[in-house]
């Protein structure tokens, strides 16, 4: 593996100390006030729901018996971390998390590996991501390895949860929420930091790709200069659904999020979206967005830009693209593969993008679609033991 | 009055209708499925708090003995609505309001005036907006005029909650969740309506007006085109508070939210903003930026210019106002007054901006400030039944 762990976490985090302004110290100084994995009570549940079959799951549905929970407060800073029995939570309803969405999360996943054992995926960058949405929002500083080992044991607790498939995995949603039980805009005193997990099955049932319909449309926005769309926040997700109800009503699977007078391309629904084609110069090309701060830093795009790289067969780009590149590069027959990314599907073909009225094919099926099945396979087989790599991180 | 309470929710109603594109059909569909505040069930508190002083309150801190609670399903509409004792919410901790920010609220007053009768200030102004939040949200549609039925029955049940002063209010917080249980950015199939009250005491301890400082940067942005910033959704606060930090920790009060290259004024703080000057051909004008979609439409923001355009006195103009505008101005002293305008403070002297690393003064308590003061006085003589008005809607 060409990209240690560390070096990419010290790139995003330093992109992202200068996007957060003059905080980073103060972050710096709460980090070492965190809780401690070593404090961790754990009360497991001793009544067990019964677990779903692989095949039959729907996303996040279904969770398991236990969570993690800590509380924070100003006054008093971290408690103990708990794994206890998961209950509804009991939120004072002036909670600034259900007013003002001072509010973040993480998904990663757990898997259980051709040889028996439980991995996680490259789960500090999920750690570093989350330290800086919470900076973001004002949320407390932690220390990302304490929480990453925290993570650990309720997976372990959980571990019978773990499906047995390499086509399913266990999905984890750390989760951090303003409790502040009182009304006005300001920085939260309480705060709850919990974990909850749930078994998911195959993103594509039939363990075949099934290629995506996009609908790209300049009327809706999903993120901006200046704003928060470098961040795991709630408020970036609640205001999508519309545009996503709307991209269904015409008859496309999602939103391609179009910025810019010139429609440059940023993300697919929840994804990051990768372009594999011939570029301008004649260059074979995978191309990204950059991570100027309207996107977000996906750990699977991280790890498809780290994997190629490393591969050095083409030209590997962060780099904007226009509707209007893409629309001439596929009259002239230069898009080779176009895709989303994301901890859910891994990859997900795109075929077909609805724009200014028009629907344009995207050849991304006919040529194969060959990269994104190698990234599928490669990073599966990682995620599932069958190549040895320190992007996975042994849970038992 | 010269603009009937009918006209101005048309023209906001219309505005919006168009910025919601296709959804409002559905939208007045499910409005005839709406809970009813006939089937009101009210088991009130038999237990009572003590009722603070209305010279110490803390905005949003205090809070009466009971809520309102409606809860709704995709599965069987709206139940019914209960008046119950003030309690926390029972939350599955995978509720969509809490990782995707599916979340609105209201603020609105109850008035006690110098009658003894307690009055609401425009509510169905407030009522209309939440459910062009509902829409923009993916929530439950709902008959503005059963939820105001309902407000009004909470203030009556908690009448001796609003304050005895006239430098006093109750505060009013509708507030609309969804509490779909499962992970997956989607419409919820389940959601909660409640409203909590908080005695709110006077904006100005002194009951003279202090000018606040802002800090004009255009690093962070508030809203954008395509987004929300004209709904109240919880992701449009929650985003604003680290921008809101960096501005006390350069000695100014509030943030005054700027937009694209020109640097537009739009916003301050959590408030409308208002410019009276005489503008660049002249002309005495009071000014505010435009409902574009970038702009909250606040009940005091329209009250304001209802007024103004009553009085025929001065241009009254919803227009673009850029930094470089407002410099030009201060220089040649045409600037006469600038003020926040919102329900908490109802105006909001604005006497320095920090921008570009000069400090601008503005003004506006040198020149009275007149202006302002005739808003507030005319305003709270409404509000507290000094002034006979259609705008105040008795309550009991």
């Amino acid at each position: 593996m060409a990209a240690a762990e560390g070096t990419v976490r010290t790139r995003e985090g330093c992109q992202n100390e200068c996007m957060a302004g003059g905080c980073s110290g103060e972050a710096t100084k709460l980090a070492t006030e965190s809780f401690k994995a070593s404090d961790l009570v754990i009360t497991p549940a001793t009544t067990f729901k019964e677990k779903p079959d692989p095949n039959g799951l729907v996303f996040g549905t279904v969770f398991t018996d236990n969570m993690l929970m800590i509380e924070w407060s100003l006054a008093s800073g971290w408690e103990k971390p708990y794994i206890k029995p998961l209950e509804n939570l009991s939120l004072h309803p002036a909670s600034s998390s259900l007013h003002y969405a001072i509010e973040l999360f993480e998904g990663m996943k757990a898997y259980r590996g051709v040889d028996g054992k439980i991995r996680l995926f490259r789960p500090s960058l999920n750690m570093d991501r989350m330290a800086r949405s919470a900076r973001r929002t004002t949320l407390p500083s932690f220390d990302q390895n304490e929480l990453l080992e925290c993570i650990r044991k309720l997976v372990e607790v959980e571990k019978e949860w773990v499906p047995y498939s390499t086509a399913a995995s266990l999905y984890i949603r750390p989760t951090l929420i303003g409790t502040e039980p009182s009304l006005g805009v300001k920085k939260p005193t309480k705060a709850l930091l919990y974990v909850i997990l749930s078994p998911v099955g195959p993103y594509f049932a039939s363990g075949s790709f099934s290629p995506i319909s996009l609908w790209a449309d300049p009327k809706y926005v999903r993120a901006w200069k200046g704003g928060t769309g470098d961040c795991k926040l709630g408020g970036n997700y609640g205001s999508s659904i519309y545009a996503q109800q709307e991209a269904l009503e015409l008859g496309c699977q999602q939103v391609l999020w179009l910025y810019g007078e010139d429609h440059q391309i940023t993300e697919v629904g929840t994804m990051n979206l990768f372009l594999y084609w011939i570029n301008e110069d004649g260059e074979n090309e995978l191309a990204t967005p950059p991570l100027d701060g309207i996107i977000l830093p996906g750990v699977t795009r991280q790890s498809i830009l780290d994997l190629a790289r490393n591969w050095g067969e083409f030209k590997v780009s962060e780099r904007y693209i226009t509707m209007s590149d893409l629309t001439a590069a596929l009259e002239e027959s230069r898009v080779k593969e176009m895709f989303g990314a994301g901890t859910a599907c891994i990859v997900c073909p795109i075929s077909k993008i609805l724009y200014k009225g028009k629907h344009l094919h995207v050849p991304t099926m006919e040529n194969g679609p060959q990269l994104t099945t190698r990234f599928l396979n490669k990073l599966s087989d990682i995620q599932y033991g069958r190549e040895d790599s320190d992007w996975a991180v042994l849970v038992s």
